[in-house]
């Protein structure tokens, strides 16, 4: 696009055109220098848009471009932004914007950019915020990482019991713009929670009704310390809106809102599924964690499945005999691991993910192997079966039939047993069930398949070892 | 608890007690027929966790239970219960208390029950609907499952772009009863969505402001036919209370709200959890899924996954003369394999997560694949110092040594390479990536490693097959 004077923004649809385009169109603007042009174009721009154009223009171009943000959009277009483009920003404004910045955005997202910011930056945003929003961050900065205190933000509507209505609509009118949320108003006493009133149950009623008089008393709170997925859990079986947090003297000091709670569910979702295929989780996107980072997360669980591994090639070698005299043994031992192993991680999943959602407890233990067992045989005969009759078509060999068929239902029961005890286990004993994903029950049901393959295959074919 | 003559309800804080505790208070008090007591705790009580109750006491006593529910209690209470249970109550309800439940839960609800329910159920449902709701009924029940018109809710706030502020209020005022949500309110003209205004944004204005002022016109929707996988990554992206769902011709037909948008994600995550363990994901929980059913979503990958192993075998089969002569070398392929299926399921969880998330597309291939070569070159030279020592101690076999050394530099490259090329592929010809997830990659990189161990085994030990 070449030239902008015969382009009416008023026409272009932004809602509808894909992120590739509008780049081409800032960047277009920003060479001939239409900044007026260009200011009207982010004004129609949402702020999680404009972010993802940061990531894609010219470095050189970002303080250029971020200053020609509307004020009311520039606040919130920082807080959408990655890390390192935070960074970049902060170092190339001047204190006075950065000040301006630091004055619209909400405290839980200052508290979020300080906690991974290097150590100078940090201080250049110190430097920048008033003494009473300084004493507040240092507050939320001192909750345990991964607390409901780290979470919250501690701008919410506050109101007392002995408001009327008109008074607590008229409160939270003068008070809306530095909130995070007003839809949910809490009532204090003392600075204990004693109440809450959503905005609807507001506007329902009459002006002069007392708060006291239409307040929820039966307040669902959680604590500072309580940690994050327990949060969520409670978001997850309730449809709140924010839930309040109290401290360990039963004060109110912030509430967690849904935006925060659903944030932490996709993360929570990625650390699981990350740990599930034997990693350690990052920080960080893909792209923004470096090789040497992924190769580290990664090279730690290889190593200890590596070793583990060698248990089961020491049983094959203890069996060196039998695969002397009858060869084609070694040839099923892929699909058998193969088939325990995938055996034992469909349970082990299905494990994993209820005890994340609190479908499944530990004291379902017995139930659950019960459930399991009853699967393992319907599956293990099927695939018993199908194999079977394959294998004697193949090589003509009946024994052979008889032992792979044997060895498949013994391994499909052991491994959907391995599967489903062990994340329960885990659980119990408070480590994370995650961690007893696929990667670590294969190696265990390796170990267990090759041993009863060996020892099936020399008792039909009358082999002493 | 045998006498409940000296119990103070108001002393008992709800919040704090487990669901067992309530349980049996409940049972004591049923028991006892101390029915007034029995209300008076439920009015106390959420309705997530009265629902919750419910699974847990006697089944004959559920209707009686049901009764004693706070007329506004009962409904919500319904919404939360497991299917199995607003069945049961169905049946035992009669036409009029029917009909006074279907009245109060809003209608994507009423949907969703129906979509779920036996036809001798719906057909009690409908017959006790009346005429209008039994229309909007059968309108969301057309659109195509898992679209953003099934998930949507019809009941929101609809004002004029002419109101005043005042006139909006006000409206609001009137109409919230039947509302799912009042926070976010839409401004059509012709049936057309040309605005929205948040409930902060009027009570932050002016009375007498007209509505066409202040309202944001840029606004993010969706449309009905728009998949639902779709409709949560906007709620990811953008921290909206709901989205607007336009049919069409444009027109605004219904809202989805965040708090069915969260119930999707923890859906979607689960079936992409349960996809990439081998598994076809079941609607149900774990423990309302019979047994049959739980062995039928899981013999399919297994029997294609046992099938596909075969071609392992048959390599191994074809290198006998190898083994014959050094059966060391049958020992080493579980750690071989093993660790090739883990460095793949790495690298495709990754891609699957990154997919799902948005943060990673098919056009990054080539920069992924380079991100993978380096990562993979790290891990595997770790790997095979480890255990190239190891061996080399174990077995003072230095030949032995090198094989599986270099054996696991390949495995480990082409591993990682396969691990994050399919799932990109599969995403690209609009195949599902969690598909391929551990178990088929494991069973593709089993026939690479096999292949690449022996070829190397017998160059470095000069056999000839």
């Amino acid at each position: 696009m070449d030239n902008f004077d015969n382009i009416n923004l008023e026409e272009l649809d932004f809602v509808d055109m894909d992120l590739e385009e509008i780049q081409e169109l800032a960047e277009g603007m920003l060479s001939q220098r239409k900044y007026s042009m260009l200011r009207q174009m982010l004004g129609n721009l949402n702020a999680a848009d404009i972010a993802l154009l940061f990531d894609e223009i010219d470095k050189k171009e970002i303080p250029l471009l971020y200053r020609l943000l509307p004020k009311e959009e520039a606040a919130e277009t920082f807080t959408y932004m990655s890390r390192d483009m935070q960074e970049t920003l902060i170092n190339a404004l001047t204190d006075r914007e950065l000040r301006a910045v630091m004055d619209d955005i909400f405290l839980d997202d200052t508290v979020d950019i300080i906690e991974e910011m290097p150590a100078n930056v940090v201080a250049r945003i110190l430097r920048n915020t008033d003494e009473e929003t300084r004493k507040m961050i240092n507050q939320v900065l001192h909750y345990p990482k991964d607390s409901a205190g780290s979470l919250m933000t501690i701008e919410y509507v506050n109101i007392k019991k002995d408001m009327t209505v008109g008074e607590a609509i008229s409160r939270i009118r003068q008070t809306a713009v530095d909130k995070e949320t007003i839809y949910t108003c809490y009532v204090t006493e003392h600075r204990k929670l004693i109440g809450m009133v959503s905005v609807k149950d507001l506007l329902m009623a009459e002006d002069s009704m007392q708060i006291e008089d239409i307040m929820e008393t039966n307040v669902i709170y959680t604590d500072t310390h309580e940690d994050k997925e327990e949060v969520v859990k409670i978001f997850n079986k309730y449809d709140f809106l924010a839930i309040p947090v109290v401290d360990q003297e039963e004060r109110l000091v912030g509430i967690v809102t849904f935006d925060d709670a659903m944030d932490v569910m996709q993360e929570e979702n990625t650390e699981d599924i990350t740990k599930m295929a034997a990693m350690t989780p990052t920080e960080d996107s893909y792209f923004n964690t470096s090789v040497f980072s992924h190769a580290r997360s990664r090279i730690g669980w290889l190593m200890v499945l590596m070793l583990s591994a060698t248990v089961s090639g020491s049983i094959i070698n203890h069996y060196q005999e039998s695969f002397k005299l009858y060869p084609l043994l070694v040839s099923f031992i892929p699909m058998l691991t193969g088939t325990g192993g995938n055996c034992g991680s469909q349970s082990s999943t299905l494990m994993i993910r209820g005890l994340s959602l609190d479908e499944i407890k530990f004291k379902d233990i017995f139930r659950v192997i019960f459930k399991e067992f009853r699967i393992a045989i319907i599956v293990s005969i099927v695939l018993a079966i199908v194999n079977g009759i394959r294998i004697f078509i193949q090589y003509g060999d009946i024994q052979m039939s008889v032992i792979i068929s044997l060895s498949l239902v013994a391994v499909v029961v052991i491994s959907k047993f391995i599967g489903c005890t062990l994340p329960l286990i885990a659980e119990h004993i408070h480590l994370d069930p995650a961690l007893m994903a696929a990667p670590l029950i294969s190696t265990i049901v390796d170990i267990c398949s090759t041993l009863l393959y060996f020892k099936i295959a020399t008792i039909v074919l009358h082999i002493s070892v």
